[in-house]
């Protein structure tokens, strides 16, 4: 079994940190390791497979060596930097941050929707924002099935959404310190406000659930709209979408469908209090959808609650599971 | 200035002792005041106007005395079994329970939006839903002027919606305790579960919201559908909510249009992060909004979000405010 050369950029964060955890549970074939990060963390050990790993300092150098792939979680200034370098070097990397995802030559790729796109790559591969993966999971076996005209998300998103600053920061509010990341305290509070915001009143991240949700279904005729609110909860992101589909649907079809569809637990038994929680799916890698239900409002409606892990797959398990199509590909 | 005796059942529970509060804050014209609690309660002195008076245990005859005015807030069942008693004995019940809201003979009111209602009384006026209320605030100057033909709610409820038991369960979960109300852990969770299930797939607060919003407007062509949460936050409901216009609108007519409307307080300055948020709603009458922005998925739609303290204008205010209606009225 051949074995590749692997670097992750941003090997001390809490994306990077997850994805080294997730390599070691799915048995990735890695023969050299190579961790990097800013100045800051630089001289971290961290152990992989039960050896030392020491963190490496990110240079223009560091893409010089024998690597095969490269994941970048450092941010989409360090992926606007360095990305194209290592991937002139021949490097294939798979980058979760936002830097890419919408130019039309770098595919945008949840592996359960659109593993095929990763044919086209040129060296880049984008891994999707969080709360896009987790509703395209579900989404992408209902467009085939029933086709969806329009969506309404709203959002129920963790902390570790922003890293080790939002944990923190639910921590301090929760001592009843105040906040320093957030521009409010987020304990106890619900903050309408992810990303920054732009001229026509949305939040970035509120355009990328619209932007990639169409990109990635290959459908710019898509209706979408979206907010995105963070709570305090500290993994996993929660989300009510109501969907409107072109073609009538039987209730008890579409949750075979899902059942069916790869990367999804259905977890729907309102008798029995059963249905997708944060807390629950927290450090699992499916996406949990449940409470599903007829929405009576329109023709062919239905309204989902979508649950899912934003640090694994939301991000470090849906970076792998593209490094595990890529070597399938090669 | 003519006085007027109160009677306050479920008055130690935390709406009962909210609705006392602003009865003083108000000046409500008293003269006498008459407490009322099941016989667990009773006995307990409450101070009102710098006077203490006694809760009495709720009895067919707590009716026979002199009263104006009797808020009930002590369930369905209570509701169920001495409003009738009570109106029989020439008192306005001012209801705060779901016992009635439905029936077509009694009003269902929030006066900033439908305080005529009121004039047709037959003895017994229910206080709607808080999530309802505070959503309908907003929705009637829209309706008014664009008129409303499709709603999507998704909330973000706080544990006071279920008084003390709710407080004291996200309490016990931010110390590491279990949960002994809610079916599962609220702290760090978010519970897509309020009220109980109907076989339909929806809980009685998303049919609460689909009813009561109807009913309130005198509009039953409207299509509504709602998903309803709990979030771990202690005071003031959230709501994102997603409406459909007949009409076009100009998006700053329309914010003028809210901030010209009674009870409303319009909070939407993302560049200076001013949103409305559940911390800094709470202890307020009026109801927030904003996040206003064009919903770009249909051709007349806009996306709001909504903030309320749910215990002040979702239930203990409107009921006084119901209450200062009547008596205009007589």
């Amino acid at each position: 079994m051949k074995k590749y050369n692997v670097a992750v950029v941003g090997a001390t964060g809490m994306v990077g940190r997850t994805m080294l955890k997730i390599l070691q549970e799915r048995d990735f074939s890695i023969d050299k390791l190579y961790l990097y990060s800013s100045s800051r963390s630089a001289g971290t050990s961290i152990e992989f497979n039960n050896k030392k790993v020491t963190v490496e300092e990110l240079t223009e150098n560091s893409f010089s060596k024998e690597i095969d792939i490269a994941f970048f979680s450092a941010g989409s200034s360090t992926s606007l930097k360095y990305a194209q370098i290592a991937s002139a070097n021949g490097i294939v990397v798979i980058d979760n941050s936002s830097a890419f995802r919408m130019d039309k030559d770098i595919p945008l790729v949840v592996p359960e929707v659109n593993a095929h796109d990763i044919t086209n790559h040129k060296g880049i591969i984008s891994n999707p924002n969080c709360s896009t993966i987790q509703a395209l999971v579900v989404l992408k076996p209902l467009h085939d099935k029933y086709k969806i005209k329009r969506i309404v998300f709203s959002t129920y998103q963790a902390v570790s959404g922003s890293g080790v600053n939002g944990i923190q920061d639910l921590e301090r509010g929760l001592l009843g310190e105040p906040n320093t990341f957030y521009p409010h305290q987020i304990a106890n509070n619900c903050l309408p406000h992810i990303d920054s915001f732009e001229e026509n009143g949305y939040t970035k991240e509120e355009l990328k659930m619209i932007n990639e949700t169409k990109k990635i279904l290959h459908d710019d005729d898509l209706r979408i709209t979206a907010t995105t609110v963070r709570v305090p909860v500290y993994y996993s992101h929660s989300e009510s979408i109501n969907i409107e589909f072109e073609n009538e649907f039987e209730i008890n079809e579409l949750k075979k469908v899902l059942e069916e569809a790869p990367g999804i637990i259905v977890l729907d038994n309102p008798k029995e209090n059963l249905y997708p929680l944060p807390t629950e799916v927290a450090g699992k890698d499916e996406v949990f959808v449940g409470r599903i239900r007829k929405d009576y409002s329109v023709d062919c409606g239905i309204n989902l609650w979508v649950v899912a892990d934003n640090i694994r797959k939301g991000a470090a398990t849906n970076a792998v599971q593209i490094a595990e199509e890529v070597i399938r590909n090669l």
